[in-house]
């Protein structure tokens, strides 16, 4: 594609941010990352190394930045693949690469994050999407592919743009199914029926989902976790499909087991995307006056872990 | 008192079991103390040490057994202060110690234990009763005693029996206040209105009572655990009286940070009262129809956390 080729600016360039850039940059894109704990180390060895079972390869970005202002290029895509966290402003932190053209797409879990996004940058395209991937970053500039690797987008608040059929263009060109969907937003609430339970029951009680499906009383909360985030998306205006709880807990039951991303984090004393999966659809659920006392019980043991483990 | 001093057989030797034994000995009752784990090392030590506020002494019992039927007297009680756990059959442990003049006083936290106790001596009276105590075993044979040190006594199902009363005149003797209620049943539920959150919360989220009460989300998970605990007890025929919730939380507020007792016994990897406090409580409600969520909850979540640490 060359120098027409589309132009791209990752901001968070850890495992899941840096995997889908590198595939974006096998089809032709044009690379800018934007890193920050491993500038140093990635500067210095001038590539990222991506270990897949599709193939291992060295990943060479056009430029390697601390700061968005440094962005060479106004980019055509702003990917953002940071943690869905409160304490990251990622408007402030964007803001200096932003142009006219812009597409913003934040690829996150969880809900309340595109809101603020769309409002501070009103004349710009929003592309929310989701990853599904198993994918670690094993040393600065060091990624290991895992299992699986798929992209959902849609165009924010709903419908389907140019600019997200662009990019699910690129990545089917490498090989990424990547899935472009009329009402997003429902699918981050579909996603949510999985991580609302798991995530968190995986950190209070150190289980994976094995042992969470295997204990009779886990499982059944699991499930009742499921159903407050349906009863939430449906007073949200987007109804879930019946038979989404069952489906999910099935398929739960036969995958082997997994640690959830937010134990991870938790064992490595990195901040729990909290708010994203549970205090954002909690307060949509009060915002509506719906009762959801098991996401209640469950946000604020949670948070009590999570400011204890902090202090 | 000398011969005519009741006799009093104490099985479950850890450090609640041991203080009070050793101010029944004080005020006179002759003891027998059953030990399992600490046998060996109290045998060789001959007595027990008690540290305490009130003054450091060693208390020297008639007998220090490692079976029931070696108690060498028929003993007019039976004080079992074992942990309530479902694992620890009490009645097949006492009933080779158990003769027809004997009192069985049951020294145990939450609900549950009583009943099958009761129907497996028909012939014998029980005394349900409690403990308010902060002691500690600090070695085998060794109690530290840190606070408090209250017992509350009354004949299951409910009344006052004269046994009670003596037992009650010693303790009072060796200043250890102890109330007889003729409803122990209601006071019972009235302890797990503190037990039922604080407890499990605790461990869950690593934090003292202190941290708990300081963080909104904790301090109101509380209090609806609280209310529920209430709406099991009214249920079940022990209404308690109004405003309990608020002057738990107020009391609990105003107290020093606590580390809970489950939470000492979590951290030391030994057994928790899961099944005593919660899975018995949650039991009767299920019986009523009622709906407790935030105890499920809680449940689940305890239940599982402990799976994953007996493994």
């Amino acid at each position: 594609m060359g120098k027409d080729a589309p132009y791209v600016l990752v901001v968070g360039a850890g495992a899941v941010g840096t995997y889908f850039a590198a595939r974006l940059w096998q089809a032709g894109a044009r690379l800018a990352m934007l890193c920050r704990s491993d500038y140093e180390a990635v500067c210095k060895h001038g590539s990222f190394d991506i270990k897949s079972p599709h193939g291992d390869f060295k990943f060479i970005p056009e430029a390697i930045i601390k700061n968005p202002s440094e962005c060479p290029v106004p980019p055509d895509f702003i990917i953002v693949s940071t943690k869905a966290l409160p304490e990251i402003d990622v408007a402030s932190l964007i803001r200096p690469a932003v142009h006219p053209k812009t597409s913003i797409v934040l690829l996150q879990n969880g809900i309340g994050f595109d809101e603020p996004l769309a409002a501070a940058f009103p004349g710009n395209e929003l592309i929310s999407g989701m990853t599904y991937i198993g994918v670690t970053r094993t040393a600065p500039g060091r990624i290991e592919h895992i299992d699986s690797g798929r992209v959902a987008l849609g165009k924010f608040p709903r419908g389907i743009s140019q600019n997200a059929q662009l990019l699910a263009g690129l990545f089917a060109k490498s090989s990424v199914p990547c899935e472009i969907h009329e009402n997003i937003l429902a699918k981050r609430w579909e996603k949510l029926v999985w991580n609302v339970p798991f995530n968190p029951i995986s950190v209070l009680s150190r289980a994976d989902t094995s042992a969470i499906m295997a204990h009779p009383a886990s499982r059944e909360l699991s499930r009742s976790l499921m159903e407050e985030v349906c009863s939430i998306a449906a007073v949200a205006g987007f109804p879930l499909q019946p038979g989404i709880v069952q489906k999910n807990l099935d398929y739960t039951a036969a995958m082997k087991p997994y640690k959830t991303s937010m134990l991870v984090d938790f064992e490595n004393k990195r901040p729990m995307e909290i708010e994203a999966i549970l205090g954002n659809p909690l307060r949509v659920a009060e915002s509506h006056g719906l009762s959801v006392p098991n996401m209640r019980a469950i946000y604020a043991l949670i948070q009590l872990l999570e400011t204890g483990c902090r202090h």
